[in-house]
């Protein structure tokens, strides 16, 4: 195998106190394909300059506005290919379509877009950009859920049954972002910067891509009840969600971040005609497989079995949260060497999907009545 | 403490074949508290004879009708004080207010009647009565489902915020009651033995009553979506139910006999202002309680600290399903003896709340919306 | 088949105060097969007509000798067939070899004697005897255990390759036996009623066992090195031993009771050369079967797939201490009807081979080298 | 905090095939603290600059020997000032101490040397050295081993009373180096590669480590039982040994690469005076304290109760090997920009031990007899 140059990435958003910044760029660099060159890490160009050379990245190519950076990084030959979106979701929008624009690639957390208005959008941009389009929906990143994203294709568990999909966080448990100001649940519980989706924006939409991601088959229809738990609330933070799949199969969707002591409690089954399988966030690298009438089965990341993309480590050695982003940033990678998109990297139709899920959500809890999700991402 | 004689029991059902028959016998006995003496234990007398002599019951006292039975102990001197009841659903009405009215105490299997119009009418019966009316919702009978409910009054979590509860089983997932002709799957799939709930009468009233009965706050609304997922089935076989408790928390209830693989996956979680609880059936002896920033507690059954009534056995001798079976029998053996009805063991009041949620819940999924459950008790 | 009546049951020892009489009673009725007609409860008359009646037995059968059980009951045609020895260790051997010359059967709970001697002296008994000979090494009568110990005879993993084996208790932690006068702490602490052994003859013992049962191959030699942790205590509290099998397979085994904080941790792990088992008491319903390259399988209690003698209830519903123990009686039960001995129910032979492991454990710790186990049972 | 450049690393070793490489790279790099800037990855040219190149190092910093690496880098005003040593065992001495030599501070993979005297000569070596000297006895990293070696430090469950380590890996169940010469397998079984310790060089220093890091207790003497399983090694691949801690308290270390089925099982408990602690490296997120007469509790990496240097994630975002590794850089790269040495680092102390268990362990299984360690390491 040649060694190939690694692609060149520039970031906006990511800058002190931020979170999901900082994964994106050790999970970019983790396996050295990705390099980090530039950025535009906070609007205030200190804060930008000092979090750039922290990470090694030359002073002058540091912005504190992301036009200045796409333009600058757009005009040198030596400039970053690739976009990482890791600012508040209000400018998801904006700054993946000025970058598409420019010719460039982009990887934006999630979601896609504040609203289903702009991801519709963003959608016509994406599909005549020069460039590709990821989303870092960080959970289908891991092994075990790759995995069980092939056994079910396979037809390994027979058609979809039922899926329960759960997403249960608690350190919104009490009104931090006003009695401690902790910059995370600010923004997050803020409709000026989140979007009118609260929880059901934040993880909810996790939970909803994840199911699809590895049942392969769509959500159709939905009947939500979203609720503000801690008083004085704008946005929900608390949703419960009945779904009905695409082929007629019953689902439940269920997440909280008041779920008091609870960390981050991802939880996917799906259930078959002939088995079913249940995977865990806090034990990632376990993907269990029930059948009537024989043993469980358990895969481990890292076997043979678990027939994903060359392991980094042997099994038994746990990899988790870093890796799994790293997962998604190696495909995009490899995509944008050889010119051809990862399919298993969620893109703009998944940031579609899960921006009409959750005005779908909303519309529902509203309504004390079943939506259809169908119509709204046409 | 002075030696009391035990507590007579006679049984109607629980003939061979029988699954939950054994196991009341097993668990009244288990503590020598109470003593089986009699039985109608099948409608065939020859059949009804070996099962009694097979458990060391006089042939005398094996009868083929239960009125035969309880007319004939009524009369006896040493004659049966309570009455099991472990026939199938649609029996349980008329044998309950049969011995009610004969002035016996009555320990019902669950549900109390088919039907929620029998079960206020089996109210009335029971108000009337000399005898004490128990309903073995066994799960309430576990020592750590018991210490939660204590931990919760004692306001260890605060106010009660959100419940989820699952109950999910694999055994329907394929037609065996017309393929193979099983008689548990028979009874429990034919709306003339089982009234109009399949998997929601069946096992969602054993989830719906454990929320109840924990968190100590009932459901007030839901919304339901009910399923027959395995072709050819008349009841449902999958449930999945949005909740709003009293005091305005949210709530998911879901329930599947056809989540192929599963054995029997009771799982129940409620959160409140400053923790939530978690235990699993699977795990029984382990009720874990999650509270922001410090460390998960784990309980384990027989310890000191979970305060139940004298465990049989060390912290560490694992019990299971019958021994949560027995403490339920052992209460009421007690409360026979000394004259004061167990608020711990279940009654009528929750048998008209289990029926009201079954009819609620069909109710709503046939009507695609939210139903109240309140006026349905009243 | 046809109904038989129950096995008539004597036990010596149980009364106010003890915890593995109790045990027995519960296990042995459990199944209705046996049925407890009289004791010698206590060398206290009226604490043993008190325990006897609040168990129903009738007071004119509760004695205060056991030789004058015996004698009584041997004499009556509805006699005690069977004879349960449940004193502390030190009167294990009278009471069994009084019950099999008068003709009766013997359930000794264990160690099946105080000494080595004693243990070979009984084997002279027991080869002349008409009745059987039980000794409850309770955790034979898992029944994952059973599937464990039957899978490797199958060949299922192959040659035994090493053995792990463990048993971890914390309840000696402190001297309680000294500072609150604890019953149970007392005797097992005391070399008077113990004899020379204290954790290891406790509970060491019954890890040996459980190893030799299902791997199927006799320990040969070992190595131990017995503490006394408390100070103070004048019988080892901690034992690890170092073990070759028959075979040249290496093995360790190590047992605490004063591993603070534990409660009854009994761990056994066999591998074989094609894969490994692992089984633990506190999840005593899973049996763990890992094969190089292929995923981890899991068998659960009451598939139908664990192939064991029918099981009481299905898959998912919990069974624990008292069930296993029921599966020994249940076993002996129908060999007393039978006449055939069951071979699954540990007897003198495992009662002498466990003695000498005491012994040879003792020996090898004191002279820090390893012995020979194999001479000391011939 | 100001900003300060990384520090420079090249790495001796880790080419195509390497399974410790890589994973030096990746943690060394993964908080962009330090910066891979040269490298002799491979004895052939070729392959070493392939390996550098496909990392982003220059090709005129590879090298194809470490002598010409480190003259080289030592020369440069912006050479390399920290050495990654991950050669096979037999060449980790000559690096360590020409790096050393050369004025460069050094990161060796374990074990420090090949034998105890190497080690011993190495220590004189450090302790002339102006650079520092760490030992990559990687499970050291985890948060949460380091949150026990605190706990137990501060006292939280008394003086130790026992410690069990294991660590279970099943890949050598078969002569994989012979039969399908896997790369990995062959030099770690080849005493001209390994030294004369197999099982018990390559992961019984581990766990021997481990138990010494976390507890705080060194090991004074042992007895171990060494075993060649596979037919035809020339090393051990199984180890089992007794232990004696400096304070008395009895201890049992086994190890095993002939487990068949297991993947990485590391497991650490010890206990003390009033309570233990329990850490599984396949849950290495979680540190269990088990206490008499409490719930057990159970600490979550991430938590700001596990008092560790700032976390890289929130809880419930799994970490693994890669950022335990990445935990010892980031270590190693603040005390070289301080000055100070880190003692939470491992160092040549922990080398010389780690050599003279493997030593004393040999000699022990050799003699069938306890072995002093102290005097090894005089």
């Amino acid at each position: 195998m040649p060694s190939l140059p690694p692609v060149r990435l520039a970031m906006v958003g990511g800058g002190a106190g931020a979170f999901i910044g900082p994964v994106h760029r050790m999970a970019a660099e983790l396996d050295r394909q990705i390099l980090l060159v530039a950025g535009a890490f906070s609007r205030d160009a200190t804060k930008s300059r000092e979090a750039g050379v922290a990470w090694g990245v030359a002073p002058e190519r540091c912005h504190s506005d992301y036009r200045a950076l796409i333009a600058d990084e757009a005009a040198r030959t030596d400039g970053a290919q690739l976009i990482a979106v890791v600012t508040p979701n209000a400018t998801h929008f904006p700054v993946a379509k000025a970058a598409l624009e420019a010719g460039l690639h982009v990887m934006s957390d999630k979601p896609a877009t504040a609203t289903l208005a702009e991801a519709l959008a963003l959608r016509t941009v994406v599909a005549e950009a020069q460039g590709l389009y990821g989303l870092t929906f960080t959970y289908t990143g891991y092994p075990l859920i790759r995995e069980a994203r092939a056994m079910i294709a396979r037809g390994e568990i027979g058609a979809v049954r039922k899926v329960v999909v759960e997403y249960s966080q608690g350190w919104l448990w009490s009104a931090i972002e006003r009695e401690d100001g902790q910059q995370q649940a600010g923004w997050r519980t803020d409709p000026a910067q989140s979007g009118h989706g609260g929880c059901i924006g934040d993880i909810g939409v996790h939970a909803f891509n994840l199911a699809e991601f590895v049942s392969g088959v769509p959500v159709k229809s939905l009947c939500a009840d979203l609720s503000r738990v801690v008083p004085g609330r704008k946005l929900d933070d608390d949703c419960n969600v009945l779904l009905r799949l695409a082929n007629g199969a019953p689902g439940v969707l269920h997440a909280s971040q008041v779920a008091s002591g609870d960390r981050n409690g991802l939880i996917l089954r799906i259930w078959g005609e002939t088995g079913g399988i249940e995977w865990r966030h806090e034990a990632n690298e376990q993907l269990v497989l029930n059948r009537p009438g024989v043993p469980t089965q358990v895969m481990h990341a890292g076997e043979g079995y678990a027939g994903i993309a060359a392991p980094r480590l042997p099994a038994g050695h746990p990899q988790g949260f870093i890796e799994a982003f790293a997962n998604i940033y190696r495909d995009m990678a490899n995509a944008i060497r050889s010119g051809h998109p990862a399919t298993i990297v969620p893109g703009i139709a998944e940031g579609v999907r899960s921006m009409a899920f959750v005005d779908a959500a909303i519309a529902s809890s509203q309504a004390r009545s079943w939506v259809d999700l169908t119509e709204l991402v046409a």
